[in-house]
């Protein structure tokens, strides 16, 4: 793709409306644009990071067998007073009336949406465990929206839900989601520690966040630093192999601000130990038992001959906002380098070659790589404009392919001016250059 | 896939509100599950197939040079007001206020936030063309509701908008859309009609509508049966090219009934090419100059230094609404049977084994047939339970993937009972069927 030929609106500076690294990157560099407070439009180069994203989410949600289902955006209020949530939720529920005045909503979450298509679906223990999740919009009508996409009202999340006949298999539903939420971040290229957290309007008694650090998180954590060394290779979809998992990581004392007790964090965590930091939050899994399912009536026959109401859990991943918490954990904000992992990056390499009025030579160097680019599946941006080459460079560090090739003036045979984004410059040849990224996005 | 395992409600009967027939097997086989008048959820199967057509949808914008983004469902009326469109558009626009008492809308169509989008980042000629297109829900509150998602509320849809400098310009840019509809059409297996049509809300003085005939379709249409003859095969990009196709279809006689004229019918069409029917609009596409730039001072700099607004269309695709058309296209409601153009089918292949109680044999065999079909990327739905054989066929008939293979008691050898969903069956081996399968997979 020529970026002459790409809707890439880049700013000369930084947008002085924006506080926080991520939402001055998607501005600068053109990825999002504000419509109305809280609300934004994708621009090609920020639609892509988040499609590529959703779609690594959707294979984790697939592969511990979850299905996909899509629910709407609007929804009836009957249901969420059905589960008394109506009144609960407050004024960050949009409340809208349709021409016929009946009272409808935008979903700020949809418990309510799928304990109901679920009691008209399911009548018997034989169908459960039932894994269901969609990827939507979602509408929380914020005061105060700030921070771009970290804190806006119109958001992209993935939410799942989870049906079991007991306490038992519900606990192994929600331990498939902890590990499945781990290996999500982990191809995000992102450090994600799960901590124990309290439920809020969700309810329920067992809850985890998944928080990544970030100085400019909105959530203080504490907690003790052997909780990075926890591995999840070897767990298995296995009910005592995931609660071993778990187990590894509660051994260790973590937690946000809202469950923070300091006497139990000294106790517990020795000085040397001890992480006092801020994060953001890019998931959070909830188990309610039968908090929904007994308010809307929701139930199977079981073996016996019995009823009884099916044990939930709910689990969410924050879509949109992970590409601001990729910027803030990655963009090197006063060097102005972004550098994508390439399982989300927007292109894989950029191609930057030097072009003068007299001289196109390098742009049709560019032009050659890019044919061999196509045909291993490499996705190259080349910067086709005849600006001077510092200020190419530096619009090619903000957009963040995580691979550069500079075409300077002279080329040196078959050798390559070619850099990992913001890294030192190695001269390579052409076949080197493509086994390395190829190697790269196989790993993904 | 186990059927058990599945997500898939089926009913016994056809459900007795649904009145045509896409509406009568999508709640049957639980595709869809209605939230509230005219708002559906999208269950396992119906989304599947939503998915796949709206990833055809998608390739065949990309291959014109039409580049992704996403504009939000919540909009200011803001720029409603500046096009003047806020109060011409009554009751069908979905009108909120959010907790702040501001004037929002839910977007039923995104001619002011493209065009807004387009004045803040494009400046210059050089920039042009532009064609950008998104994927979004979209509402319009229809008074009554009716045919399931053909007629719903809350839809999903492709909107594409073309900026260009001179109406020269824009019609190419309008023609590469009018190439790029008939390709989608054609790989969902639809024989889509362009009609000249009114425009309508939008505005404008160039339309069509895309057509595919239906009895159940609302739209009457008034054709030259020799229409169905027109080809594109040999089109290619180019201004010239596009154009010749374009004209091919309008020699031809072909209104909607707002375009209507008796007379003009009889003189243009001889009487053995008359066809009088009735169709589903499945795709619209306008071209309306700067109706909107002008009033939302959309305007970039032309080569000699002047001002120009920019001259635009837009393109819409019901995504959402294609999934009954395929229906209302395929379905043959006297036998129920159904069988979906393998391009879209929420499976390729059922199979269908008998089970007793004492003998599951035929279970292993569909479970070894089903690891060769995985690794050669076929997607198989296994009917496990033990209902009796002409029920578990019966289903898999409403399913509709578009190959079946009927494990009886005794199986011949390595020849397998395989047919094409609705035609008569055949005994071949297992690499005879993966080779008709696939091959039929590359055509897509």
């Amino acid at each position: 793709m020529y970026i002459s030929k790409s809707f890439i609106p880049i700013l000369k500076n930084n947008p002085s409306e924006a506080k926080i690294k991520s939402h001055q990157l998607m501005l600068r560099v053109g990825m999002i644009k504000q419509s109305s407070a809280g609300i934004y439009s994708w621009l090609p180069l920020g639609f892509k990071v988040m499609k590529k994203i959703e779609e690594i989410v959707r294979q984790e949600q697939n592969k511990i067998g979850a299905q996909e289902i899509l629910m709407p955006t609007i929804q009836s209020s009957e249901i969420w007073k059905e589960s008394g949530r109506y009144e609960d939720y407050g004024e960050e529920m949009l409340r809208i009336k349709d021409r016929q005045n009946r009272e409808m909503l935008y979903g700020p979450t949809n418990e309510e949406l799928v304990t109901d298509i679920f009691r008209s679906s399911v009548k018997s223990y034989k169908s459960l465990p039932q894994l269901l999740y969609h990827i939507q919009w979602k509408f929380r009508d914020e005061i105060r929206p700030r921070f771009g996409i970290m804190r806006c009202r119109e958001f992209y999340m993935k939410d799942a839900y989870s049906f079991d006949i007991s306490d038992k298999e519900a606990i192994f539903s929600y331990n498939k989601f902890f590990l499945s939420y781990l290996k999500t971040f982990k191809r995000l290229d992102l450090t994600a520690i799960p901590m124990a957290a309290d439920t809020g309007p969700i309810g329920g008694n067992l809850s985890h966040e998944f928080i990544i650090l970030a100085e400019t998180g909105e959530s203080k954590i504490y907690t003790d630093k052997r909780i990075f060394e926890v591995e999840n290779a070897e767990t298995k979809l296995e009910e005592n192999s995931l609660e071993n998992l778990r187990k590894k990581y509660e051994q260790f004392y973590s937690v946000t601000d809202d469950k923070f007790n300091k006497d139990e964090f000294e106790s517990k965590v020795s000085e040397k130990n001890r992480l006092k930091t801020k994060g953001i939050e890019v998931g959070h899994i909830f188990y309610f038992g039968d908090k929904y399912s007994k308010a809307m009536q929701a139930s199977v026959d079981l073996p016996g001959g019995k009823k009884d109401f099916v044990k939930m859990g709910s689990y969410g991943i924050g879509v949109s906002r992970l590409v601001g918490a990729i910027i803030e954990a990655k963009y090197d904000h006063k060097n102005e380098i972004m550098k994508w992992p390439i399982s989300v990056a927007p292109y894989d390499v950029s191609i930057i070659p030097m072009i003068n009025k007299n001289d196109s030579s390098a742009l049709e160097k560019a032009n050659q790589i890019n044919s061999q680019f196509i045909k291993n599946g490499i996705d190259a941006i080349i910067d086709d404009t005849d600006e001077n080459f510092s200020s190419k460079i530096k619009k090619m560090n903000l957009i963040g392919a995580p691979y550069q090739i500079i075409l300077g003036k002279q080329i040196d045979g078959d050798l390559l001016e070619f850099k990992e984004t913001g890294q030192e410059a190695k001269k390579i040849n052409l076949n080197q250059i493509i086994k390395i990224i190829k190697e790269e996005k196989e790993k993904i």
